[in-house]
């Protein structure tokens, strides 16, 4: 296997003193996306790239069928790791050299898919790529999206660093009759329980709320206690009431992870605070229920703390249950792997939601080293690298063969 | 009077949209200090500085004794208002007129100081010019404080917006015999209890903290709530313990006015939070006492939120007791004016802080609307600036008189 080589190599491009910077068509996720068509050719893949900037790596099957097909992202965060979205691609690019050398030819196609701009880390919509692909959001819609630089998508995809400029460009790519995305887990729970590959069976739902808490400035010093109405006080109790909610209604996250306070001034007062709030869980009734709890909360703050609260819905997004029957065929070659491969439930959101929306997905995991991931600190056990590349392989296969021998397709 | 026609052609002086902006040795608060000499050069009045840039307006006695004296200052905080500071100088100028225009020449001489740069909005050194002048700060050390703009307190005296080019600058101002300063409120305390007049008890003491939490910052959605070390939950604790500790102590505030969370992003859990925490009270033991509680609360935190607490003091000043004969002086006066004047506390720090190191002093409160300060606005009600201007001038002729026929003087 050349993965860790490859993984390293890809971990140049857009290299920081604190992590990778690989945003979607900048210079460095440009040379990405030609150092995978480079080592696909090598390997006598075929390659092509749509509209919107995914590129598709093949090994040609016996029959001209809908693909089997596994994906994940060249793109990072700001300040990234190596591993989150980067492992799933190669490791898709390191499954189908496997096979082809086994000289045994699929029935159906294989392909990997490099899914542009997952992390939405400059164009402000996450999973770009594949929510074009998947119909969710229209091309024109998504070439509108303004960049944090001011270019429009649309723009971008025609700059110099936008579509690959020696890649065929086509149309009307067919959805994959399975598909099977493998990624880092970003978490500590496979680490600490001493699993090496997760049998995803969802990725969580989200809500995401803007709050804003409107209290009175004043001097510190001189406005006595009785009768302050101090935003920040008010935001204590809230984000302390958000921790108690997913405590309480359990398989569920709620986090403040974001918190500005006005005027900010050791002697004033806080008049003014703002704050976001990410909820998750796979049962949208959990996060249904812990969002009441924050706004019965807030309400109570209201009363005692004299101050004015809206809580703002941002983002919500439902739950993604991953298809019953490709998670029996992972769970049967994880299994084979790994004697404690294991059911896991994902809290990230990954471009497998979208294929969802037109083709069966499966997802898994392997383990995080101290659950890092978002930071240049990201790392996963070599040989955890490797065994996910062999379920990934397995995978595809079983998909092939289990889809090409069932009596249900004509 | 024309009180209120001076206090409103200074706030011309480094108005802004939000406010005043009239840092110590700028272009505007060298106008302020320039504006001064020019009216009580009208009035007859000498005016001579010193070489820490304080002003000094003096109605000359019978005898060359020691003056009474009464001061303020002219510098702002950014976006600050017209009121604090700059109405007890021009008050001062006033009752100095008044008592002029009655014929009545004093025994002592009468003064009215504009210190220099109280706000420490400029250089990070709050009363830097009564500090100087009370021998707390030594003249050579002020000098070499730095600027937010780089540049040092000694380069600033220097500059065309230093001393000012046409006032002698003198050596060996003698102390006062008594120093009063009349200021606002900037609490809401008078408002609401309907007094107009009142006679300052203590300026409050003060300890500021800094405080970093780091705990580990993880993804908000791959991190479960078991194991969390979220930083800005334990700051949230924290901060509702500061609370509370002062509304249990009581006569005394607490506030948790700035707080910077890291990465403060949506969805990462927080790593790291510093904040600065403000504790005051006119009784020292109490602000110890808020202080133990604070570091009780955080060790507790410490073992429940599984995260790393330091807590550094940065500024402690013990409690400043106004002089007891002095406060009767003031306290018979204002009562003549305002069968409501009461005793208050000063929450706020001012100049008569560093003066109390060589003099007796005396402050008299007016109101402030709203309890409103450090603001554009700021406001008092006209009538109670009025009321403040001949509280001032009572106290000093009456500290005068008193002094004068005192046996206990040479």
């Amino acid at each position: 296997m050349k993965i860790h080589e490859r993984l390293a190599e890809l971990a140049t491009l857009g290299a920081t003193a604190e992590g990778i910077d690989r945003a979607l068509c900048t210079a460095p996720e440009y040379a990405a996306r030609e150092r995978l068509v480079r080592w696909a050719g090598s390997g006598g893949f075929s390659v092509d790239q749509d509209r919107a900037g995914n590129v598709f790596v093949r090994l040609n099957g016996r029959e001209a069928l809908p693909p089997v097909q596994c994906g994940s992202h060249l793109d990072t965060v700001k300040n990234g790791g190596a591993y989150d979205g980067a492992y799933g691609v190669i490791a898709g690019l390191e499954a189908l050299e496997m096979i082809a050398s086994t000289g045994v030819m699929p029935r159906r196609p294989i392909e990997v898919v490099a899914w542009a701009g997952e992390e939405g880390s400059r164009f402000p919509l996450g999973c770009i790529g594949s929510a074009v692909y998947a119909g969710l959001t229209p091309l024109a819609q998504a070439r509108a999206v303004i960049g944090d630089d001011g270019m429009t998508f649309g723009d971008a995809l025609a700059s110099p660093t936008g579509l690959l400029r020696d890649v065929p460009v086509r149309d009307g790519f067919p959805p994959p009759v399975a598909y099977v995305e493998l990624h880092i887990e970003q978490g500590p729970v496979m680490e600490r329980a001493g699993i090496r590959l997760g049998i995803v069976t969802a990725i969580a739902g989200q809500c995401r709320f803007h709050v804003e808490i409107t209290g009175q400035a004043g001097h510190a010093g001189t406005m006595p206690m009785a009768g302050r109405a101090d935003a920040l006080c008010a935001a204590s109790e809230l984000t302390l009431a958000v921790d108690r909610a997913a405590h309480d209604v359990g398989n569920a996250v709620a986090t403040v992870g974001r918190l500005i306070v006005e005027p900010n001034q050791t002697n004033i007062v806080p008049g003014h605070v703002t704050l976001r709030i990410d909820v998750r869980s796979v049962d949208d009734a959990r996060v249904a229920t812990i969002e009441k709890r924050i706004r019965d909360a807030a309400a109570t703050i209201v009363q005692g703390r004299n101050v004015r609260i809206t809580i703002e819905p941002i983002e919500t997004r439902p739950a993604t249950a991953m298809n019953e029957r490709l998670r029996k065929v992972v769970r049967d070659v994880c299994t084979s792997l790994d004697p404690k491969a294991a059911n896991i439930a994902s809290g990230a959101g990954h471009d497998a939601m979208c294929v969802a929306h037109v083709a069966p997905v499966a997802m898994i995991f392997v383990p995080s080293i101290a659950g890092q991931s978002h930071v240049g600190a990201e790392r996963t056990a070599p040989g955890d690298l490797e065994l996910g590349v062999l379920a990934l392989m397995g995978s595809l296969l079983a998909f092939d063969h289990e889809l090409t021998t069932d009596s249900k397709e004509k």
